[in-house]
This record gives C-alpha cells, sequence and structure tokens, in this order.
C-alpha cells in the first residue's frame, strides 16, 4: 500500500476554493498516480478559526455532500482513498468529523469525541467510539487530533483491528508528533498524521499558527516520512500494512495476546466511583 | 519534595555487596539529606540475567526480607522514602518486584504484570494492578519497567491518583526513555524513571547492555533530570508533586475529566470477545 500524507493550508471559509486547490496539490504530485490512501488534515475545507457557532453552521455541510462529492470526483480521477476532516451537519448538530471516501462513495465516517479548547462551545461532540472502515483489504481507523492525548483513541482503533491509523489534526502544540510515535509502538500499527501548516488569522480573534511537521510512523515507531513545520506537501511511502496484524516484538512478547483486561478496570470505570 | 533517581549498575548475584553499595552511592550523594523520594533501578540487588529458575529462586527473598531491611536502615539514616526493584520470594512464587519503604518499614509493594522476554519463564507474573501508595501527602504510584508499554499501567495508576509514578527499569531498548515524556503529558503525571546501566555477562548467556539514561519527567512532558547512558549516578529535583492533581490543560481541557469511559469498552473486554 502507498501511504500518504497531505500537509495543506486551508484559506479559512473559502469551502470550494479550498476543495478544488487540495485536489488540485494532490494531483500535482509527483506520486499522486501511485497513492492508495492519502490522509488530508483535520477541518481541512473551512479552516478552523471560526467566529462562533452561526458561522460554523454556514460553512458545515452534510456528509455525504459537496465536499465528499469532490473527494469521490478525486479518488476515481486519482484510484486511491481519501481521509480527510470536514465541519459536518445533520440537522441541528455540526461535528469535527472525518470522512473516508473511496472512487465509490464515502466508506464511513467519524465524529471527533475528544474536542479541544474552544471547539467545546462549537461543536456536538461525537457519540460514538473510533470506527475501523476498509481500504481494500486494509482495516483502517480514524481518529482526530486532540484524540491523541487519550491512549484510549488509539487503543480503541488498534483493538479493534485497525493496521493503519488516520490522524487529521490541526495542531498548535508540538507534542503529537512525538506522541505518535508511543502510539505506534504501543499499539504496533501505522499511523498517517495529517497536520495542517500555516495561520488562521481573523479580525477580532487570536491568530492560531499550526505546527506542520505532519509524519508517517511504523509500528516499531520508525518515522517514514515528515513534512516540515511551514510547508504544503503530499509525502508517500510504500508500507506492508500487514505488519501491524503481528503484535510481536523481537523479545517474543505479543503485546496484544499478554495485555491483561481483568486488571484494567480503572479505564472504563465512570469518574467518582471508586477509581 | 525532592525527588531522586539512582542509576545504578548491579554486580549479578552478589546481593549483599549490591545492597551496600547502593546504599553508600545514596550516602556519598551530595544531595542525599534533601531527599524525599529516591527510585532505584529493576532487580537492582540480584542483577538481571538469571541462568534458570533455580538460580533465580536461590537469589530471590522475602518482603520484609534482608534488602528490604537494609532499605529501610537506609531510609532512617537519611529520613526519606526509597522505591527499588528486587527478586521476591513468597513460598512457590517468585516475582519481579519493586517495594516502597520509609523510616517506619515497607509501606507496600508490586508485582510486575508485564513480564519480559525471558522474564516469563522465570517469574510468576503478579495478579494485582498497580498500586497507589503514600509517601507523606504525596500518592505514589509503581509500574516496573515493561509495563511502560501498556498505556493501561500508568492510566491506572493516575486514575487511581497517583502524583508521581516510580518506575524502575532495566531497560535493553530505548524506546521507554522517550515514552515516558508521552505518558507524563497523557496523564499529567511526574514519572521518575530509574534505568539500570553496564552489562550482565555470565558465561553460556548472551550478553545484555542496559541503555541508562534514566529521567524525571514532569506533567508537561518537561525532561526534570537526567542521567548520562552509561553512568552511576543519583540525581534530584525538587517538584511541587500536587501540579499532578490539576488535570487541566492551558486549553482549558481537563483531560480527566473530560475522558468517555462509555467509549472505551475494547479496553476491558476479554480478547476474542468481539473486540
Amino acid at each position: 500500500m502507498r501511504l500518504a500524507i497531505q500537509q495543506f493550508v486551508p484559506e479559512f471559509g473559502a469551502v470550494e476554493g479550498n476543495r478544488e486547490r487540495l485536489a488540485a496539490a494532490v494531483e500535482a504530485a509527483p506520486e499522486a498516480a501511485a497513492i492508495d490512501l492519502l490522509v488530508a488534515p483535520e477541518l481541512a475545507f473551512t479552516g478552523y478559526r471560526f467566529r462562533d457557532r452561526a458561522e460554523l453552521e454556514r460553512l458545515a455541510e452534510p456528509v455525504p455532500g459537496p465536499t465528499t462529492e469532490a473527494l469521490v470526483a478525486l479518488a476515481r480521477r486519482l484510484d486511491l482513498h481519501v481521509v480527510a476532516g470536514l465541519a459536518e451537519r445533520d440537522g441541528e448538530r455540526v461535528y469535527n468529523a472525518a470522512a473516508l471516501v473511496g472512487p465509490a462513495g464515502v466508506v464511513g465516517r467519524y465524529r471527533k469525541v475528544h474536542l479541544f479548547a474552544d471547539e467545546r462551545r462549537l461543536f456536538d461532540p461525537g457519540r460514538e467510539p473510533w470506527p475501523v472502515l476498509r481500504v481494500g483489504d486494509v482495516p483502517v481507523g480514524l481518529m482526530i487530533c486532540f484524540d491523541w492525548i487519550f491512549p484510549e483513541a488509539a487503543r480503541t482503533l488498534a483493538l479493534g483491528g485497525a493496521w493503519v491509523i488516520a490522524l487529521p489534526a490541526n495542531l498548535v502544540l508540538p507534542h503529537c508528533q512525538s506522541a505518535v510515535v508511543t502510539r505506534a509502538i504501543e499499539n504496533r500499527v501505522f499511523i498517517a498524521l495529517s497536520n495542517r501548516a500555516g495561520a488562521d488569522r481573523r479580525e477580532g480573534l487570536e491568530a492560531l499558527r499550526f505546527t506542520g511537521q505532519s509524519r508517517i510512523v511504523g509500528p516499531d515507531g520508525e518515522v517514514l516520512v515528515e513534512c516540515e513545520r511551514d510547508e504544503a506537501a503530499v509525502r508517500a511511502v510504500e508500507i506492508d500494512p500487514a505488519l501491524a496484524a503481528d503484535k510481536t516484538l523481537a523479545s517474543g512478547n505479543d503485546i496484544f495476546a499478554e495485555r491483561r483486561p481483568a486488571l484494567y478496570g480503572a479505564l472504563t470505570r465512570p469518574p467518582g466511583n471508586g477509581a
């Protein structure tokens, strides 16, 4: 499988223009024709720095909808699958979502569970755990940005059978880029972290500058490909995703078979219940 | 609280000599009198490279026993608490254990749950989760070495109220030293990783070389103090352990209050049960 990350700089609010620029950048990448799965950033079409819920609602759209239709068209032209983050409207609710689309349409979707900072007053939190979807024979899990700090997110995906975790992000701090090495090692999976670059500068709101440094990490924690802090880029690497099916270390330890779930009860106990 | 790590090089099998050298090194450290809690390595008195179970049984000892008595004597002389790893014999069973002792005696003990490589044919696995004990008012959690790769271990301790995690280790790979940064950040705790240095060279057995680089990490992932790869050393740092009581990031997110245990069910499901 040829796995790619796209580090992208959206223009705030220019949803249609961002769709076009994102697709054009993928098509212009030297390895475009060889990519099997491309991971694009969180909120790649709206930008991040919403003034208020009303502005978010105006820019959000259904899934399937115009953005996923544009991604399906891209997937058909290049015969690939894409994970991208977008603002999803579903009736009265608005989610910080990621969709997996392929030539045949929308394969599945994830609605961000762990909302960061102001996202909590803008978005509704997702109510379903992290999904494992299929790209051909390869189980691909979806999580978004701040989910990284909760080890339960990547763990849920890996226990659910994901070999590759797609992690669209809009990171303002640098911790996640190193933490995904730990996430890859502890779960023996591939992780494709696609962060955005640039800044959202909006009048009357503090500017946010994003930290780029998107990377693909392998099950031994090796960084297979990465981006600089400020660039827009598409980077790809050939991986053998089935390596993630084997949870055995060189020591002989199978770190999944040797888990001791009977001793992990504190993790699923509701707060304040003797934890 | 003055928190210290002792990076130490035991001589294989010389249990009594190691007890004396370990204590002498602490007493000779310039800051010895100021230390409140010292963390020493895993299996600090026997060494690591046991030929077989019979040899381990011969070198293991009960808790309380001669080694913890020596540690209590050290704790009284310096008015401090010590966490150290040792081979614990309890009837027919032998555990890779860590004990917390203070001037008043043994405070508590942990028996390693996740055994690494050959440890699985030498030791019995612990059957209790990671304990949170007290050093004065400070809740201190115990885990050992290979537990680091299972995010559930540090998570269980932090959810159980630990502010400081003592992590005695005998590491042969370098991943743990960087992973403890992630463990500190994701749980907002202090972690005192005390690794051994040097090598166990035993006739007829492949030599194992340990990676040193013991470190104390704070709740923001900052490395507060660390050791070189090959040195024997005692390093200490003044910390405010109560910082670990506050799980709130600069973003306003309380990463414990915002956990979603109802979505984490996969983590405690027995294997093969639809996970």
